[in-house]
């Protein structure tokens, strides 16, 4: 009783703000369009949204998304507005109708970005959160400290069954920590699942039996919910540590009901990130996105990397990395652990930990590893010591001195 | 085998076009941003998606998204790419990664919508559609021609179970075929979903006793499966004849899971689509998108409706609708109900049987309804006579001198 739900939002609109304000706060609770004589003081009172903050940042001429009412002036706004959890319950599906459902597509609003959400400890009630988190996935790869090292498996999609293994089976013996395969790569009939898991897995079996540390490999079971838990019981089967899920492909329902079943740690792909976020006046932010993902199961989270091949700004890669290792909820911290990838070799390490302080991560790097002149093995060590000297306030060139394959590295880098 | 996938798109780049559309099949196929000696010719033609159509619609100066990369000018153009089945196999998750993952990202993206997708049968088989569609929601509702009458529960939310059920009396008694829960309505502690529906079929169940008709009321269950499937079952048990899921709340492969257990139409809202689709440069038209959820099982899909009070216009609302209406696919139409609300009164009647050429369709009025000066019965029956009327092609005037109810409710309809 008395648990409220926060979410922020960056609002542009042409109405008044406060007015606008209160619409949405309507709108998404005890409201509707026209004035009802059921909407008592006393029902609004209970169960009706709050703006709890209000403040103006700027003006503009032009409203940034087109439907809305016509105004000579658009007024952007930090807005946060509250509901009790009474009114829906501590649902993560029903949390997504109520802080970012209809709301969107009111006339009052020509930008609306949901920025925050922070929600009650009746959540993580309902929602345990990772099942492994940093600490359980650095106990599966064998790496106590520094981040994993990792790869894809490329080609995305069109390797045999054996071509993955072959690729496979030079990673490991190259002593990588984790492997992915791409999100592309599903069930298809030239590489159907069990075969890739049990093919690759018999590599990875084989280098762990001689190395005593088995590389983490998260194979992407996306698919329908029975298919996804009977492909976790195979990589199970097979002795695989990790898999891996792409959010947006299937959904929160989804993910949540597969993390009740699964007993491995979940590698979450955010594909279609973009159309959820690619405008800066529409969508979501990163911090509240990842956050709902944490509560259903997410245990590791992708955050793109420091000049990555896409369009999103370092800054943003940043936002998102410190947004998964912050505690999702002061009592219950949740912690994920961020995935970088695009474009990473060993030059990125030294600004990505000065950024976040911590090498609780995943980095993943194709190109960098596998253009290694002298080949994987040398490939994999320069980008570890690459981490060691970012991790030891080390210039990279300097470090280089001791590390040759860190310093033949260098020369390709770039 | 030699199955194929086409999506089309609405793409903006600021890179040749030639150019952008083989990147962005290479990044949602077979390529990298590097090349590798892996990714061999026979790979790329068994694997590789292939750009079937690219016209250029126009340029333009400025790009509608940042992060792209720099140029003077920006092509816009219609693209249409296509994927092997192989790839991925007949799977709905692993089709959203492959037309709508990290394609939205790219640099060479300042714009990029998607506009169709076309399935192979493959997709038919393993995803049977809507169990009900309009055949069977016509059964269960007892309406054999015309729209089903609808309308919302209002307050959203906040009403207690018996003022809930003392609303539902008045529809009911009123002749109402068709209640909805608001999409906020969920499973609160103070309207708790089991004791809301059995306080409401209780209602439901004695008018249906005296009238020999059961109203249809679209009971909100959206929540994690297992609260779904068992709100589901206390929902039939109960005589209930329908069920509600917000679609972006649960994600496909909760719909999907969901339709497995379910033994009653799925009335799906579409909460959130403003995020999806508010940006005429990015995101989702609803033509692919209802298309998808068709598949997964959705049995009525909201549309909005002409006139509505948010920010989408008409011509998108009948796009959406004629979507929702037309074959999925060729030999398998499986076909779905288009829901219409917000602002809707009998004066949409004849524009949207005009525009569709069909009553197959749900029409959800509030104010239109309860705002009928002589009560809730003469304004279900205004609705009805304005779509009688509509069908008839007779004006609404006309026809209102032969019902005193469409009459009296033409002096506050507008």
């Amino acid at each position: 009783m008395g648990e409220r739900i926060f979410a922020s939002y960056w609002l542009e609109t042409g109405d008044d703000p406060q007015r606008a304000a209160e619409v949405i706060a309507g709108e998404q609770s005890s409201g509707t369009f026209v004035a009802l004589p059921t909407e008592t003081p006393e029902l609004k009172r209970r169960s009706g949204a709050r703006v709890e903050r209000l403040e103006v940042i700027e003006r503009v001429n032009t409203p940034s998304l087109p439907g809305g009412m016509q105004s000579d002036v658009y007024t952007r706004c930090a807005l946060q507005i509250s509901w009790p959890v009474e009114n829906l319950g501590p649902s993560l599906p029903n949390l997504m109708s109520t802080i970012a459902g209809n709301l969107f597509e009111l006339r009052q609003v020509s930008g609306l970005r949901i920025t925050d959400v922070q929600l009650p400890p009746s959540f993580a009630e309902a929602y345990p959160g990772p099942a492994f988190g940093i600490q359980g996935t650095r106990e599966l790869a064998g790496v106590s400290c520094g981040p994993l090292i990792g790869t894809i498996i490329k080609p995305s999609v069109g390797l045999s069954v054996e071509e993955t293994a072959q690729q496979v089976r030079e990673l490991v013996a190259g002593g990588i920590d984790f492997i992915k395969d791409d999100e592309l790569q599903a069930d298809g009939g030239y590489c159907p699942f069990d075969e890739r898991v049990s093919a690759v897995m018999r590599v990875v079996n084989e280098e762990a039996g001689r190395s005593g540390r088995k590389a983490m490999v998260a194979f992407n079971l996306t698919g329908d919910l029975d298919q996804m838990k009977r492909r976790h019981d195979h990589v199970l089967a097979q002795g695989g540590t990790c898999v891996m899920v792409c959010l947006n492909s299937v959904g929160i329902v989804g993910l949540q009901a597969f993390r009740q079943h699964s007993q491995l740690p979940i590698h979450a792909h955010r594909a279609g990130w973009g159309y959820l976020s690619r405008s800066p006046h529409l969508g979501w932010d990163y911090a509240p996105w990842q956050k709902i993902w944490r509560l259903a199961g997410a245990d590791h989270l992708h955050v793109n990397g420091l000049r990555n091949k896409f369009s999103e700004s370092d800054e943003s890669v940043i936002a998102a990395a410190k947004a998964v290792l912050a505690p999702a909820m002061a009592h219950k911290p949740m912690p994920a652990m961020p995935v970088f990838s695009s474009g990473q070799t060993g030059l990125q390490a030294e600004d990505t930990y000065r950024a976040l302080g911590t090498a609780d991560l995943i980095h993943t790097a194709g190109g960098g590893i596998f253009g290694h002149p002298t080949g994987v093995s040398a490939g994999v060590e320069a980008l570890r010591e690459a981490w060691i000297a970012a991790m030891k306030h080390i210039p990279l060139t300097q470090h280089a001195v001791t590390s040759r394959p860190l310093s033949q590295a260098l020369e390709f880098w770039r």
